[in-house]
């Protein structure tokens, strides 16, 4: 079994298993006690605050634990707007950031604030001068994560945070992807984190506040945590949690280079081994264990079932899977192709063997996907130029990637320069008929209004 | 070493240490994933949220885990009354819940709801019909505790949870102090827990929220737990939390019987043992494990510290602890002594040499606290009649027990009829000096206005 989806949650590391056992017996009383077992408590989470502080780059009282990364996000943004609640009501978002974000995003919205999403490019990157351009008078808060969790693209934070500062607000910095491998750069104002992303255990967040931010922590009172993670303290998870963090920056510039290796491998091999296969993120300013690709032609949830059997756990953001009905908000941000879309993260200790066998069963299992599809015509060269100029494609309550395969089969049926028109009410058609036609060298025309759904146009060039 | 302070954080319970690290290795995986490791994280889960739902008496689809006690009270207090947001806002609440549950309170007031505090009687216990005639008709929400944190009494919650039910009004219950005896009895709508107080590991709550009880989550969306508790599940901890209620369940009927008896002893022999005490709380119906008593004339944090020098850990309610400045709110509205407050709560598998050993050392560990006050002389009888018929008493600047040993120091000094007038500006003069009078048979007359703090006046009856 190889597990290569450490972006959802990495398995924990031994160090973190090692301080939580330890600390099991001295770290379940009540820190805020004075009793014996009460002070020890305390000094075990002092110690673990002054570590995950150090690994962060902030001071000990500018950090508290929170219950998750999703926790330590929703406390931040709402406490930072709250801060500054005098200034106004507005938020900066990049478009491609953690639900938990987004989902703060639309409550504001729903209380009646402002959100702008920043967009980003087709490596799913931020420009800082664009989102520059949407901090206003009364912008009350910035985030941007430090590196995207679904195509592992790196963001320019110090670019952002310095225009931020320049415009007076606080920057809020979602590290949980890049936390183990370095702190973040630049003059941040506030900081996330989440440690089974690093291999700590579950049911710990940390939340950075820098001195001198505005800062008013919603939600009742409570005297734990500064006030700002109410709760009895999780103190056994939190030595864990900063131990395990200490132990994975060591490892950090080894384990860095040895994962981008492998990492590159994929990046580098997949579209030879793989027909009509889009590898997503940026290149080069990307994270060391993630890699993304979208295989054209394929049912995302059938392709990780199918390498699940084969013995490999990898995640998509396609929206043919179970649990969703809406490609990636990643992706669509992108404009990049959803369908079959397969993110690799490696763990820690990943081999080069796992990685290997990994590159040796995913053509078999993407070519039977595509059998089982009845897609494996449309790889074929288009047949001669026929006679009709256009053609409509009835893709109709057919879930991705059918509207594609049937764009993909009839595409030879019409002349250069002739257009075909597939009816989809698929939401994933939005994205993935043009992403389609960008791989293909097709024109996509546009999108018109149709009875049920949409129509989407597509010409002919080749 | 002696740990009496159960009811604040009871020691993790073998069997939680033991699921725990067996948990460790299955249960770090998304539980929302495809994959084996999620679907085995997924099994794990499942399987806790029956065994929870098993112990509270509700169907598992009815039962959440959330990160703390405090958060499900959070969340239970806001999302019931945002569901009922339309028949009012309007919360009752008991005078002597949780500090989770008052805050949530006062959070619903600062947002312009209005909260009715219903009192309790001298035992700690509320009256089932002053509580159905706090209930209006715009009363969203009611909550009760199943038992005191402080004192140990339990409260009517099925008479309470009847009234609700016929007022049309639901009840939660906050039931982190009796889950580990058995399920809360009574037509109860939402019910609240908190792992680490039976003996399952920190992190780890429950909110159980019948079918049909109008429920809205809020603060940002997020799927995880039905909606209703956001963030990435804390799976090993969820199945030690579990495992260890299913084992203290399966000792409860023992245990109750034997705590039972260990702190009668304590209740009946501590007032032989040690002058001027007041035992506090129900006699009958109570907690098995807690007893709480004050002593006159004792600064509570000195007594504690001197306890755990002795080896003993205990808590307190006094005012006169350097983490709070004014009496626990539960002893306040209970109307008695405050100061010298000590909380006895012993976990399972305490001894009847621990109890005796505790009961050999309290009677030395008072006196020597009494004496370092300068408070023994005020245990001989009074002096002859004196001429003075009033006397007035500056404890200006006097934390507590001092404004007390005060008065009781010159009490004897006037005539029977006389009164002693005492200036005092903490804040525990005014519980404790009504609580010395009632306790030694004196006249509380009643509190003046004075230039600063406020002027108590007792009248000398013996």
């Amino acid at each position: 079994m190889s597990y290569f989806d450490a972006a959802s949650s990495a398995p924990l590391h031994p160090v973190a298993r090692q301080a939580l056992l330890a600390s099991l017996d001295e770290g379940w009383a009540d820190p805020a006690r004075l009793y014996r077992e009460g002070r020890r408590a305390r000094l075990l989470l002092d110690a673990a605050r002054e570590a995950a502080a150090d690994a962060v780059g902030c001071r000990p009282d500018e950090l508290v634990f929170t219950p998750s990364g999703t926790r330590a996000v929703h406390a931040g943004i709402s406490g930072a707007l709250a801060g500054r609640r005098r200034v106004g009501r507005h938020l900066v978002v990049s478009a491609v950031e953690h639900s938990s974000v987004l989902h703060s995003a639309a409550a504001l919205e729903t209380d009646g604030g402002s959100v702008t999403e920043v967009g980003v490019d087709r490596a799913g990157s931020v420009s800082p001068g664009a989102y520059a351009d949407a901090l206003r008078e009364d912008t009350a808060l910035a985030c941007l994560q430090s590196a995207n969790h679904e195509v592992g693209t790196v963001q320019p934070v110090a670019e952002v945070a310095a225009a931020c500062r320049a415009a007076g607000v606080p920057l809020l910095v979602d590290a949980a992807q890049s936390l183990a491998w370095g702190p973040v750069e630049g003059d941040w104002s506030l900081l996330v984190g989440s440690a089974h992303k690093w291999g700590g255990p579950a049911g710990v967040g940390l939340l950075a506040v820098r001195k001198g931010v505005r800062f008013a922590a919603q939600g009742p009172a409570d005297e734990r945590e500064s006030g700002r993670a109410a709760g009895f303290e999780n103190i056994p998870a939190v030595v864990a949690a900063a131990a395990s963090l200490r132990a994975v920056r060591a490892e950090a510039a080894e384990e860095d280079a040895r994962l981008r290796e492998l990492t590159e491998r994929i990046r580098a091999r997949v579209p030879g081994l793989v027909p009509d296969v889009e590898v997503v993120g940026d290149p080069v300013r990307r994270l060391p264990h993630v890699v993304t690709f979208s295989c054209l032609y394929v049912d995302g949830e059938t392709l990780l079932h199918e390498l699940d059997r084969a013995g490999f756990s990898v995640s998509s953001g396609s929206s043919c899977t179970s649990s969703t009905l809406t490609p990636s908000h990643v992706l669509k941000a992108m404009g990049v192709l959803s369908e079959g879309n397969v993110r690799v993260s490696l763990p820690l200790g990943t081999t080069g063997d796992d990685v290997e066998r990994f590159l040796g069963v995913l053509p078999g299992t993407v070519a039977s996907v595509r059998e089982r599809l009845g897609a494996t015509a449309v790889t074929a060269p288009a047949p001669a130029p026929a006679s009709a100029p256009s053609l409509v494609v009835d893709a109709l309550g057919k879930r991705c990637p059918i509207p594609v395969i049937e764009l993909a089969k009839v595409i030879g049926d019409v002349p250069v320069g002739g257009t075909v028109t597939v009816l989809a009410d698929d939401e994933a058609a939005r994205l993935d008929i043009p992403a389609w036609c960008e791989m293909r060298s097709q024109e996509y025309v546009g999108e018109e209004p149709a009875e049920r759904g949409a129509a989407y146009v597509v010409r002919r060039l080749s």
